[in-house]
């Protein structure tokens, strides 16, 4: 996929947890969308100017992960996330994991919508998140 | 997509815990993966004929989800699988988890590759294990 | 101890998840406090009358549990609980964790505090709560 | 408790995940074992000097866990465990969750058992573990 040969500017380490493996010994399947919410958080309070829990205001709509290597503990493994795009009441993210070493162990595409709570349905995507988003991803922030 | 017309012949019911839930109240994204996999737990027992916990021999190679509704606490959930193309080393499935009134919480399919784990690496489908799996989906079993 | 031989009234049961096993093949032992979690949940909307998510209005001051054997998938157990003190501001109760066979897995003792979320500190023990528990406990209700 | 105005040596830092957190938005309180866990088997590395994951040779066999504040995110903590005793089959450590103020989170008690899995029972304290454990908590080493 062409979207795979760009760039990650963003980037979050963090070290696995004993109860994140499963009997086969390595992280359970399940725990990377774990991983790459912790990404995702920090993008969204640094990247998108949104600091508190309260800030996260959208849900998950779509997510496909490719597993490349069995993820192994202990270990300190780094989540790159980029946004693709920001569309009107979305966003479409892409991630990797990566070992210590650089080898690219899971990756994928999400796909956020904006989601008003107290509404209980979608929500425009701000335009001064919009603005910092874009202004990041093309290098100028 | 054509695929999701057809029929779940496989379906496994579980009760939604309360630490299944996010600070958003609703079930947080990645528990749609233990569902799913308790559901294929099962279909692997059943239908493939693998009982065991040492017989789950395959990793998860690809995941896609798309989340429809948000998952409320408490409530017993429905999740239907199908097999839909077994390959010489990887099979195929798709999912829906369905609402006890039959709504579609959430749906997806996964890529599930034959993993030998004293080798690490992967290998062949074993040939009964198809033939269940074909017999099955063809309504023949 | 004297209490643990009393009878428990309480009952629930569930299914263990693959998601709850560790490396070493059982149930890791945090998964215990979400097993009895469900039972208190129950425990609470059916004795004590509050019956919604927003009325589980206390948090665990203090957890006490003991290990008999290794918990195994897959499994249905079942988990008996008894409240053995209404104080002011609190109450103690006493759990069991059992096989199919009726084999005891674990057990213990909590100490929840009533918690208003929206003071930030703990408060009475409301009346007709007290008053049920109390009721169900005697074997009155 | 006596024992709880010792001094601790070992400790360790981690970050909390937002996944932690449940619907009352604090770290939901079966996360603090995992959160021992993590230092833990940090201690059992770099203390008992039992480097490996196939080296986690004991089982919990009790805990008591006593919770003095909510946990929230983002956040980073510190947990402080220190053995008391070393029994014949056994071990008992003590803990304390800071937070980066150096606020007590959450403090207790675990009694570690020797566990020999291919056996299926006990066994005894290795004498070298032991002598390594009791050197390091009597400031030897």
């Amino acid at each position: 996929m062409e979207e795979e040969s760009q760039e990650f500017r963003f980037r979050h380490s963090l070290d696995i947890r004993f109860r994140d493996l499963d009997p086969m010994g390595h992280v359970h399947h399940s725990i990377v969308l774990i991983y790459l919410e912790e990404a995702r958080a920090r993008y969204w309070q640094e990247v998108a100017g949104c600091p508190g829990l309260a800030d996260i205001d959208y849900v998950l709509a779509e997510v496909t992960i490719r597993y490349h290597r069995r993820i192994e503990f202990p270990q300190r493994i780094e989540i790159l996330v980029r946004t693709n795009r920001v569309g009107g009441k979305s966003f479409v993210q892409q991630f990797e994991i990566r070992s210590a070493a650089g080898e690219r162990l899971a990756s994928g595409r999400t796909v956020q919508v904006m989601y008003d709570y107290e509404a209980g349905g979608s929500k425009e995507v701000p335009d001064d998140v919009r603005a910092r988003i874009e202004r990041y991803e093309a290098g100028r922030a």
